[in-house]
């Protein structure tokens, strides 16, 4: 198995997301120019969301203008929530997107007002437009290891769900964690059975993970999925992305934090930690408060790939 | 292989020693008792170390007074950093004290004034005096997986410290990561190694790990550990016990996150959550500052242990 990880830095868009403080478009460039320069190759830029709800994320086209989507170094996605968002993301130049679908139908209900099945029946729609538009997609599955309304959330449903986006083009199925329930030995279990069966449905494609330390198993989580042979993590700069109704409930793991603990194991990350550490302490300017992320407090210990 | 944990509780010792808030031996007795009645059978309750120098453990014998260190139910341990210590603890009715190695030269150099073997032949006194004083022993085995000084710490000192130990009569060895520096590939490892060595020595033989939530990887080293067959782990109510010289390196693991996940994962502890929790609470008005700890930020998904 490859010692290589791909780290999607996603601070732009589910950090930002949430936040009480609105950065404009011109400060969410600056950060995504921050992560490029700490080698960031993969960075999802934002959400085409109505900014009436989500102003956070509003102008998003005015971010898009400055990526330059033809380059090979750069890999940029954004969060498309439905037929419209992927329009906007088209227009403003994305080459990649990201859809949503939770894997309980309490959950995917209350976020879409419709099924599981009718999810994945607008997919195809999606697929096709996707397909006549040389645009590629990624599914991430939300609730993939528990619901706050269902609470457990069977296996199956999440193999069967991934498997149909497969068959349906997706190229990268994410499982995720928003609500940080997920446990690391229900992670080790459930990313080596998605990861298998997928893999043999397309090899080469890209199967992740998007995980909240909320309970404080979100690293541990990381280290059960790398250990299950998943090798593309979800992370935000800084540990932000928590949900704004409970301030003391953390949000992503932090790109740096993961960073180093996989600088300590040998893995390789491509991303530059003295850099993170740099973007971090600005974004945490920017934003005005305390950074859930640890490794800027210590010291690091693994500033650097140990080999 | 048992579904079984053991966690001792070491917010009395390790917790509360560095806190610059010192808490009268009465309020430290509230602690021990609003533990035990969580279902904490073992409590590291103090270190008997010279007031002057700590004086968060000030009085520890007037704590000790109202413990009945006969019974069976209660596991009741405290540190003894040298021989005065262990007269003390002798003293005071402990029938358990623990001894603390550092496993690097320079770190067991600043920490004792003395060379890793002289600790160790300094031990033989003490097992002798031990055995007639009808006390049992254990050590901690500090910087296990790495040394601020030293920074890599071969495994084959450590096994060979820890071996010695075991031939001295120690009954408990616990690999230590107080400045929180272990990776959780390494203390999957190690752990293994050191457990495989010491159980053939002698069958039975406790072998845990202390570690710290430093750098974020507290409790991925804790799922590593668990992985490996570890049984027993030290862990510090609402996670205190940081060091006071940098105010934001958070501190040991906290008991009420690692019991949240064990209880997730279907593996016992005999600990109440909604009892730590409420100690937790109590502790965080005696201290006057935020925990680390999480779960009780955020709700519980697993208040109790799954099956």
């Amino acid at each position: 198995m490859s010692k290589r990880v791909e780290i999607v830095d996603v601070s732009p868009r589910d950090g930002l997301q949430n936040e009480c403080k609105v950065l404009p478009p011109e400060t969410r460039l600056e950060l995504i120019r921050l992560l490029e320069q700490a080698g960031v190759r993969s960075i999802e830029v934002g959400s085409f969301v109505h900014p009436k709800f989500v102003p956070t994320m509003a102008n998003l086209a005015d971010i898009c203008r400055h990526l330059d989507f033809s380059g090979t170094q750069q890999h940029y996605t954004a969060l498309v929530p439905n037929l419209k968002g992927f329009e906007l993301a088209v227009t403003a130049g994305l080459n990649h997107v990201r859809l949503v679908i939770v894997a309980s139908e309490t959950l995917n209900g209350k976020n879409f007002k419709c099924s599981v099945e009718d999810s994945l029946k607008g997919f195809e729609q999606v697929a096709g437009i996707s397909k006549e538009a040389g645009v590629a997609f990624g599914v991430i599955i939300g609730a993939s290891f528990g619901c706050p309304y269902e609470g457990h959330v069977p296996p199956a449903q999440v193999i069967r769900i991934a498997s149909r986006l497969v068959e349906l083009g997706a190229d990268e199925v994410m499982l995720a964690d928003t609500t940080g329930m997920a446990m690391p030995d229900q992670v080790e279990t459930l990313c080596g059975e998605v990861r298998d069966v997928l893999v043999k449905m397309r090899p080469g494609l890209r199967v992740g993970v998007h995980l909240h330390n909320t309970r404080n198993t979100g690293y541990a989580n990381a280290y059960a999925a790398y250990r299950a042979g998943i090798r593309l993590f979800d992370a935000s700069l800084g540990g932000i992305g928590g949900c704004p109704f409970s301030p003391n409930a953390l949000g992503n793991i932090a790109t740096e934090d993961l960073v180093h603990m996989f600088n300590g194991m040998g893995v390789e990350t491509g991303i530059d930690l003295a850099g993170l550490l740099k973007a971090s302490k600005w974004l945490e300017q920017q934003l005005g408060k305390p950074m859930p992320a640890m490794i800027g407090k210590a010291e690091p210990v693994y500033p650097t790939l140990t080999t």
